[in-house]
C-alpha cells in the first residue's frame, strides 16, 4: 500500500512552462481493424526504436470465481510456444535483436510489450499476433509455471508482511468487487489452477476484438496500419466475447478496522483506505479532484499531512496519500502514516483523524494548489521524453474504457480543478463509513 | 445475527430418556432415480398427511457474480405458470385441498414444499415436477416479481438496522466466499435482474440430477417410488450441470472491527463472528464440538456468558452464542452481547473478551455439559413429533453434501463430544485473526 513511487518533478518557474493544455498533444493516430482490434500509434522520431504493446481487456477482476491468479498465470504461459514458435523463442528473438520484452497483469488488463529497433516491428507483430491465438500448452507447462507463480507469490507476498497486510485491507475494503482479491491470486486457488482454467481464460479473452495495440516510437502510422492489418487483421474476432460485467459495490455503511500482526514487521504503521470514484469516459472531473487531493494531503514533504504530522506534531516519520483513478470500477483513496519510534498506532491514528478534520475545516491552501499544478505541468513535459510511458498511458486508459480524447483531456482537466472541487471531493471520499483503517503491527505491540 | 430461535427443550430427567443413539432412528428409506434424482422417504403414520419437499443444490452462493438475489428471485418466479398450469395454480390447488405450500432460499439450496392430505401426493408430484422444467416466464412476470423482491428487501433489510448491520458483518467476515453476499441480494443487483438471469439460473440448476425429493408423512416408500419414477423419472438429467465449485477462504490473518450507526437502532449491542468449520461428510466431530460450545457459552440463562455478564457482572441484558454447521463451506460462530443501559459498547466488548479468556482457561463445567447433552436428547425426541422438521433436516443436510448416514450419526456424535473436544474447538475457533467485531450503534453514541 505504500510507498508508491512519488512524482519526481523538479522545481520550475511558471514562465518556463506552457499554459494548461497548450502545445502538449501527443502525436497520436488511432484506428480500428475490421475485426474490432483497436490500434493506437504514438509517433516519436527522436530515436530509431519502437515499442509494441498489446493490451487485453482482461485482468484479475475478470477471472471466474475460485480461479484467482489465472490472468497472471496465463501471462506467464504466453511465453511458451505456438505451432511455429518454440517456448521462449519470442523473448530470445527480442534479446538477440538487442531489445527487451515483458508483460504485466493488473485488475483490469494484461499487457505484453517489446522494445526493439524500429525496423524489427514487423517481426514483433508476427510473433505477438501468433501467440494471440496459437498458443500451445501442455500439462508440463502448467506444472512448471504454476511452481513459478507460487514462488513469485512466496517472494512478493508471503515473505512481505506489508503485502500480506495490503491483501487483508483490500479484502475488507471491497464487499462485492473482485478488486478485493489479489492480482497474483490467493495461494490455495493458485495451487489448483490447471490447463483448462488457463485455456478457458485464453480462449474467452484473447482475441483481437478484446485487444488494443499500442505502437510508439519511430514509426509511420500508415506503415503500422498496413502491418497491423496483415498480422492482427487476419485473426477473426471472437463472436462469443462476453460483456464486461463486473460486480459493483453495494452501499458501504460501516467503518471498518483491522489489525495485522507479524513478527517480521520492521516498521509498524497506520493505513487508511476509502472507497473512491474512478475516471469515467467523458467524466473525469471528480477523479481529477481526488488526484490533486492526494497530492495536497500526502505527496512530498510540503504536503498537508507531512507538515502537520511530521514537522508540527513530530509524531510521524512518513506520511503519504495515494490515488490512481485509472480503474474500471470504484477504487480506493489511500493514506499511510508511519509513526516516530515511541508513538503508538492509537496516537498516530488519532493525529491523522485530527489532521483530516482540520483540513476539511480549513480548506485548500491556494498557493499549494498552484504549486502542485505547476509541478504537474512540468511532469507532463518530462513525460514526453518517455515514449514507454506514453504507451502505458494510452493502453491502460483504453483498456478500462476511456477514450483517446479522455487521455488528451486529462491534463487540462487537472489544471481546471478548483479548490472548491477538491474540498467537495474530499468531503465525499473521506467518509468513515466506506473506509478501512489498518494497523500493521509487530507481534509484541499492544493494541491501545 | 440475533436473536435466533433458542432450543425449546423442557427439563427431563435422564432416566426418562433413551441413551445416546438408542432407538431414535427415523424410518427413512432412500433411493435414486435413473436420472440421478435423490429421493428420501420418511414414514410417519400418526396422521394422514404428507409433506413433499424438493430441494435444489443451488442457493445464493451458487449465483453468478453481479447477479446476487437471482436464486431467491427464481424461487418467487417458480410460482408463475407452466404450459399446463396457470400462474398461482399450484398454491391455489394446495389451498383448495386444505394444505399449505411455500418455498425458501438459502446460501446453499432452494427448497419448495407442500403439506397436504396424504392422498394428494400424486397431484403435488405432478405439479412440482411440471415446474422443474416447464416454467414459462415473460417480461411482465419479471417486472412484477422484481418489485415484490425489492419490497421484500425493503421490509426485511432496509428498514431493519440489525439486518443491515448483519450484511456489513458478513461482507467483512468473508474475503472470497459468496456467503459474504446476502441471500436476498444487494439492492442494486436485484434491481438489474432480468429474464435472462432468471432463466439461465433455472436452466443450469433446476434438473433432477441436481435435486433431492424428500417425502415425509403417512406414505409407503414403494408407492412413493412408483410416483417419483412416473413424475420426476420422466425428466432427463441435465448433462451440463456444472461441478459445484465454490470460492473458498484464503487465510484470514487480520482481526477486523466495524461500527454501524443508524438512528433507528433501539438497542445497541456488540456482535462478534469467527470463521468456523462446517459439518463435512463422515467428519462431523469438530462441528459437533462447536455446536456444544455455542450451547455452553451462550444458550439460555445458565450459559457461561449469561452467568458471567448478565448475573455476575450485571453488564448485559442478553448474551447469545450461535453456530449452525449445516453449511457447504466454512461458516461462522457468532456471539452477541446486549449491554445494560449505561454500559458502553467498549466496556461490553472488554467484558466479553475477559469472559472468553477466562472460559478458555477454566474449561468446560462437566455438569453443564451433561445437562446440555440431556437437553439435546430430549429435543431429539420432541423432534420426532415434527415431521416437517425431519424433512428439513434431511433435505438441508443432503443439499450440502452430507449423507443420510451423517444425519443419523449426528445425535450420537453430539453425545460423544468430550469437554476436551469442546476446548480444542474453542481454542481453534476463537481466534481474533479470523474474527469480526461489530458495534451496532445509535447515531449519537460515542465510540469509546
Amino acid at each position: 500500500m505504500f510507498p508508491k513511487p512519488l512524482l519526481a518533478a523538479g522545481l520550475l518557474t511558471a514562465a518556463a512552462l506552457p499554459a494548461a493544455g497548450e502545445g502538449l498533444d501527443d502525436a497520436v493516430t488511432s484506428f480500428a481493424l475490421d475485426n474490432g482490434m483497436q490500434v493506437v500509434v504514438v509517433e516519436d522520431h527522436r530515436a530509431p526504436v519502437v515499442q509494441q504493446m498489446v493490451w487485453y481487456r482482461a485482468g484479475s477482476a475478470d477471472e471466474p470465481k475460485g480461479e484467482s491468479g489465472v490472468a497472471h498465470f496465463l501471462e506467464h504461459l504466453m511465453f511458451k510456444g505456438t505451432d511455429t514458435m518454440a517456448p521462449g523463442e519470442l523473448s530470445a528473438t527480442v534479446a538477440a535483436n538487442g531489445g527487451d520484452d515483458n508483460a504485466f497483469t493488473s485488475y483490469d488488463y494484461t499487457a505484453y510489450f517489446q522494445r526493439v529497433a524500429a525496423d524489427r516491428l514487423e517481426l514483433m507483430m508476427k510473433m505477438e499476433s501468433d501467440r494471440m491465438v496459437n498458443l500451445r500448452l501442455d500439462e508440463g507447462d502448467i506444472a512448471t509455471e504454476r511452481d513459478v507463480i507460487l514462488e513469485e507469490r512466496n517472494q512478493r507476498t508471503e515473505n512481505n508482511p506489508r503485502a500480506l497486510f495490503g491483501e487483508q485491507m483490500s479484502a475488507v475494503q471491497y464487499y462485492n468487487s473482485r478488486y478485493g482479491v489479489p492480482v497474483i491470486g490467493w495461494k490455495h486457488e493458485m495451487a489448483a489452477l490447471d490447463l483448462d482454467d488457463a485455456l478457458s481464460f485464453y480462449r474467452t479473452y484473447y482475441a483481437p476484438n478484446n485487444a488494443i495495440l499500442v505502437v510508439s516510437g519511430d514509426v509511420d502510422p500508415g506503415a503500422v496500419k498496413a502491418l497491423a492489418e496483415r498480422y492482427y487483421g487476419a485473426i477473426p474476432a471472437n463472436p462469443d466475447l462476453p460483456d464486461r460485467l463486473r460486480a459493483s459495490e453495494p452501499p458501504q455503511t460501516a467503518a471498518r478496522r483491522l489489525t495485522f500482526r507479524d513478527a517480521r514487521v520492521a516498521q509498524p504503521y497506520v493505513s487508511r483506505s476509502y472507497l473512491a470514484a474512478e475516471r469515467d469516459p467523458g467524466a473525469q472531473e471528480k477523479a481529477a479532484a481526488l488526484y490533486l487531493l492526494a497530492d495536497i494531503l500526502g505527496s512530498g514533504t510540503t504536503s498537508y499531512l507531512a507538515e502537520r504530522l511530521q514537522f508540527d506534531e513530530k509524531l510521524a516519520v512518513y506520511t503519504g496519500a495515494f490515488y490512481n483513478g485509472t480503474s474500471l470500477d470504484k477504487t480506493t483513496f489511500d493514506i499511510a502514516v508511519v509513526p516516530q519510534e515511541g508513538i503508538s498506532l492509537q496516537e498516530t491514528e488519532a493525529a491523522l483523524d485530527g489532521a483530516l478534520a482540520d483540513f476539511l475545516r480549513e480548506g485548500v491552501d491556494p498557493e499549494q494548489l498552484e504549486r502542485i499544478k505547476l509541478q504537474l505541468r512540468a511532469a507532463q513535459i518530462y513525460q514526453l521524453d518517455n515514449v514507454d510511458g506514453i504507451g502505458n498511458r494510452y493502453g491502460a486508459a483504453l483498456a478500462i474504457g476511456l477514450t483517446i480524447e479522455d487521455v488528451r483531456d486529462w491534463p487540462g482537466i487537472l489544471q481546471a480543478v478548483t479548490a472548491e472541487d477538491i474540498m467537495a471531493a474530499a468531503r465525499e471520499v473521506l467518509r468513515p463509513e466506506s473506509s478501512v483503517t489498518g494497523w500493521l503491527m509487530r507481534d509484541q505491540e499492544v493494541t491501545q
